[in-house]
């Protein structure tokens, strides 16, 4: 049954206008000033923001990490994603040195079949580089679509590579069409300072925060992008945390390199004091980069409004404060990193963003949704609100006032990093393909109506 | 009559989709995958890319300068505008020391009224700062809806303005919600410069930019950012011709200061050679600034590229080569400044910058038509194609290519200074406010059809 | 008679060293292990430094100044400047404009005929730029030996130049081979900003800050650094009081730029704090640029270290807190400008910087002595120990402490900007020229003695 | 027999004056204006300038490399440096994994002792950090005086360390009053880049600056700065070639931080088309980093000039052209890496830099020589021309033009990379603590009389 959303203000990646839409099946079909088809089921917009939904770039579900693994899978996650207004997500796929790639991919599909409720696409994680991977790569990219490939500068003896293996992997991807994905922190630094904190007998979540400072995720930003400008390559650089790292960024945009950035949410609102409270509270603040000083906000958020910036990413990675976060309650080190973003995302950067006037409707909708959708190849599928494009949209009223909260939230998780935080707006109805996710607070997807979107090859806007 | 633009490529500042649009009187009323209405006009789009309207933010119709005047007025100059793709201009209003603003606004109005062919509007510009001026401003800005104001930071003793007077004018500008222009040129040092060269009997077009070297411009572009911060006043740089001056705008921006800066086509292909050529023919290209080394163009094309800056205007202001450019025969500074530029923008930018990859579809769209809407107050009535919008619209056959000449050009002037240039690509239906001015490269508007512009205030999306 | 220096450590620029120092005469005959001479005076170093007399290249001593004159003359002004350990002293030397500079180098001859203790040479202040200056200026600088030329770019309707101005004495300069020096605040905005004030009833001393903020300093310093690249001369930035300035500077020299900065004392250990002492004590600190916030001082500082600034002026320039100051007990702008600084600018330097491991001994001694004399024509006749220098010498003992204060200070003026604070090292013998000045904490020169210097050309070393 | 040096113009890293030197022993005893003395040895320097002996602060004397041992070891070494005006060196002493620190001095020892002619002492290198060489450091650098650690960011497999070696050596460095120094290039990238030219079948020299861009010179400095300023330790980048290298360094300098750079000769007059020269010739010319394109050149002389870089040093490392970089004939990563050039770099700097008119003569002195006393804990016993310090004095005469060449130069090897240059100016007389070396052409000293250096620790003057 078509459907048409009726009376709401249309907000793009540019354009803000009055405007009904109208849905057939999965898509948008048409947008005009006024809609009428008898039969079509009529979702009231009016006093709403009518969005694209929201594009979360940066997951991690049903994830293994040391020795436990994620408290939310592509159920739980996706569910919870779905009430935040997002509507389709990057996942990164995990693989395992010596073990062929496909492996990987599969065990991910695995992961996401039959569970996830939106649409969904991989990273590829990139651990090595050999005959063998070069040999896979190409049906990966080009087969699989999954045209983005991520290394870590960081975890040193589990993730971290080398910099051949970045540079190889950059110059490769060129090759291909996919665009390269670092976690940019130096890996060799950090298990220094964090050896020698455990032998000052330092174990507090707190110096999770000082062995990991700003300029060891400067540094590797600056790195990246040397050997992605020395390999002709884009690179995008994942949960940028800092002024200093993001200044590397816009630096090397000035030079005209092709260069982009993703913040998160955390890193915009809450700050390394967080790590500090009492009664091991700070633990459900840990993941890496740490949070920093709360001076960074305001340079992040200029960074986002002049465009050093390009998307907001959540990096959702959660795990129980009881029975998990725990594990480290005597060592830092111990504690699993990362935490219950993916939900909140949206509204938070709606509500810190633009309610509080630091950034504009267009620039909201390009960090949430669209610049993502461009950059990893799910443009215009996703992204925009436009005709022949996926009818996922939110519906957001932004004059509801709410708080967010654990007890509240969608994720199987037993804490929220935003508890208590007060935020402005509200998604009311979430669609994703032509079809109701959420509204009247209710969700009326299903397990497994997510689908694998096969991406496209990189290409600039 | 309705309407349809069938079978096109939509493309906006954002989007990138097929689908026909339904026009109604003047404005948008419909996107959708396939429109179909009896009695609607079928513009075919097929193969094309339907674009908003050009907006040109800096033109100078009808314009005495030196004892001259320009050899375009506002029929010939929009006439010529709609054939290259450019459906709304702001060109500048100038003032007299000691008399009125109204004054001033008037006689422009003067100059527009029953002649333009498309829709304008005007800067002010602002030439002293004292309490008459104070006490006119408020209702020029709100009630003309004149909210941007042009200052000179060159030529000396004619239109130049000292520190306190640009200060002054951001502290006032921001109050009312206009948004502050500068020429940024230190008039004092290229006054001296220029009298040393007479005395020494250097004296060919070549001289003049010769007198006006890069570091002049880029002083004052920092200085005049350095103010507007001060003021946290938002500026604009216009016709920013070289690197080091970008860089400026660059710098800015990076620390997230409100500063946009705006190019011109003739900077991005043009280079300072142009003024050596022989038989005086440098003439043709003597405006301000001047041409630059060949080098700053793929600086300044980064620039776009990259969000440094924003605008491509054309700086139209055209005098003949004959009996005009002649009177600075013996003394490169009685050469009239500027040239026949308003037409061949649009197509430029799209040929040099889309079609040989320097930017991509989005970039160029933002570049020519949507950021000068948003910066200038004409957002989302002109600068988009949208529901709700005005059907200012420009079809576009990207596989045309043709050549740039005076002998097929439309402005009202001897020469073209893009004389013999191939392009590729061409503006084949322009509409306005829904009517089409030009088809089958004929004319069809009609001489007082343009409408004046009353604009929003500033503010960013 | 001669004079032996025994036992001391000798520092110069470069070197560190224990040796003896044979003075005959006026001059540095010999510097050995171990010199000794019949009937030669001996001096006991032992146990203290031997630096080369203070050089202070930023004084106004016997200076008009609305209405009111310094307190302090050639007389007293060189009296404590010796007391303080320096030796010699560069004085701005002030022109009208329409009125011939040999006027006022006449003028300035007689205020220092027969009072000065101690060598002093004149900079002249440039306050217009025609014909009749640019016919004075050769004699002036060729035979007169006033090889810097000073200009303000703030003190609008008063001392202030235009950029023409500026830029033509750049150009005269570098074919006369003098250094430029530029007092660089944006005098324009600052008399808005002090109109705004006022008419906000703003009238107490801390509005002397906030009417002259960084910005304006960075801005004219960069506008003036601009300049001089284009003139490919040599300039002198005179007491840079902020980072955002020195930034400046720091980024013209990483380009190559013949650019040098100078701070002073005040600027490197009092902050913008002092000017909001109760009872209009804050009028005490009114000088410009103003004191700036505390975080700017290790700034200042570590230019200093690296290189980035090159000398410490005092800005000497003393009123009295009772009679002159209190002019603007109810007008901040009425307050005669200026402090009493020559006297402890050598101590405060030595105590705040190598006695707190700021700086090294070399790098103290070039900016307290060197630097200037070799960027104002002085050396090596001034500035150093050497073999044939003029025997400016101080005998410094590191070890005594003591209170800086009015009540012992040698200045004739009635209060201490740096009352109550504690410095380490003390001159506690003063030669100029081999006469022993200060001795005992006596003084034993006499009126008159100190000799006028005629200064070589502008060069590198 | 005592010595005077008579009737030349003496100058330091600071001074410039006319006097009689005299030397008894090794040591300078005293320095006057005019000197008498019975019975000694006059050296006339009339018209001379008479400089401290130079110090190069980076030989490879007696290396093994590839397979085969560099052409000159400390015998043809000192004797050529002597010639040239060098009267210290220090040799970097290579160490081996897994093998003892003392080991390494000990065998460098013995390659010295006995054949030296001048001074010396050893930087050591640090090739793996673990207990044992944390155990073995503090004797090291306090007991031999060795307080200088030496790593290597490129060479990969061979003496590349990762960053946490640097990291820790940084760290240790600091506690023990030792200074750092990188050779910094990213050896990941350049094996990549080799790898690929030798696939491609480029295998002439030129593909060695090919595989060696830029980029990787100034990530690396980057990352080493970035590293120094967590440690909060001190740095040292050894022989930065290009522009690109050199900004990091003064960026970070800017920034407050302590970072010191080294420039070589070859870089300052050579540039890459050397290495394009026919016949094999470019070999002659393989060293690393690479040499530059020509622009390069007159940056790094500004960095010297403004104090970007402090020092000059050769990078002697001679094979000869026949036997030993014929090895590469066939594959350019077999050409053993380095070059005849410790003989050539105190006048090459000295003709192109003071002669031309690029340096003062002050500059000249501190980067020949002053600089790297001070930096490596040589000053002031050696490094300057003070009393007290070593008599090590090069009698230069700054009016002999003549011809660099292999068949007048004194290196054991079978080229000259500056064959056929001219310069102006030669050392005259050399002496090496109080002991005529050359003179008259001819060489005086002996085979082992060169003494080592046990030095002090880092201080910063």
């Amino acid at each position: 049954m078509a459907k048409i959303i009726k009376g709401g203000t249309v907000v793009t990646g540019s354009d803000i206008y009055e405007a009904d839409i109208l849905i057939e099946g999965e898509k948008i079909v048409s947008i005009a000033d006024t809609i009428e088809k008898a039969e079509a089921e009529i979702i009231d917009a009016k006093g709403c923001y009518v969005f694209p939904g929201g594009i979360d770039p940066h997951t991690h579900l049903d994830m293994p990490f040391g020795g436990t693994v994620t408290a939310d899978d592509f159920e739980t996650g996706t569910r919870a994603a779905a009430f935040g207004g997002t509507t389709t997500i990057v996942d990164f796929c995990l693989t395992q040195k010596g073990k062929p790639l496909k492996e990987a991919v599969d065990m991910w599909h695995k992961k996401a079949d039959g569970k996830a409720m939106i649409d969904y696409s991989f990273h590829l994680m990139i651990s090595e580089m050999n005959d063998n991977v070069l040999n896979e790569l190409p049906a990966i990219v080009q087969e699989q679509g999954i045209t983005s490939l991520k290394l870590f500068m960081a975890y040193k003896n589990v993730f971290q590579v080398d910099d051949g293996t970045l540079f190889q992997t950059l110059t490769k991807a060129k090759e291909l069409g996919a665009l390269v994905q670092v976690h940019a922190e130096n890996g060799d630094v950090i298990d220094l300072l964090v050896q020698k904190a455990l032998q000052q007998g330092n174990t507090s979540p707190y110096y999770h925060a000082v062995t990991r400072p700003p300029e060891v995720e400067a540094e590797a930003t600056g790195r990246a992008i040397a050997m992605a400008a020395l390999a002709d390559a884009p690179i995008y650089v994942v949960h940028v945390s800092c002024a200093s790292a993001a200044n590397k960024i816009k630096e090397a945009r000035a030079q005209g390199l092709k260069v982009w950035g993703e913040t998160c949410q955390q890193y915009l609102v809450l700050d390394v004091t967080d790590l500090q409270k009492s009664d091991f509270e700070g633990a459900k603040y840990v993941w890496s980069p740490p949070l920093r000083e709360k001076w960074n906000q305001e340079e992040l958020w200029a960074a986002l409004r002049n465009g050093s910036l390009q998307t907001v990413g959540s990096d959702q990675c959660s795990f129980n404060f009881e029975g998990q976060k725990d594990l480290g309650k005597d060592d830092f080190t111990k504690i699993p990193n990362g935490g219950p973003l993916i939900e909140d995302r949206f509204s938070i950067l709606y509500s810190e963003g633009v309610h509080k006037g630091r950034i504009g409707l267009n620039t909201f909708v390009n960090a949430v949704s669209t610049n993502a959708a461009k950059l990893f190849g799910l443009f215009p599928k996703k992204g925009t609100i436009a005709v022949g494009s996926d009818a996922d949209i939110v519906v957001f009223n932004p004059n509801i006032e709410r708080t967010l909260s654990a007890s509240t939230h969608h994720m199987n998780v037993d804490y929220n990093p935003f508890e208590g935080m007060k935020v402005t707006g509200e998604p009311v109805v979430v669609l994703s393909r032509g079809e109701v996710l959420v509204k009247g607070k209710q969700f009326h997807g299903r397990k497994g109506r997510g689908q694998y979107i096969s991406r496209q090859q990189f290409r600039q806007y």
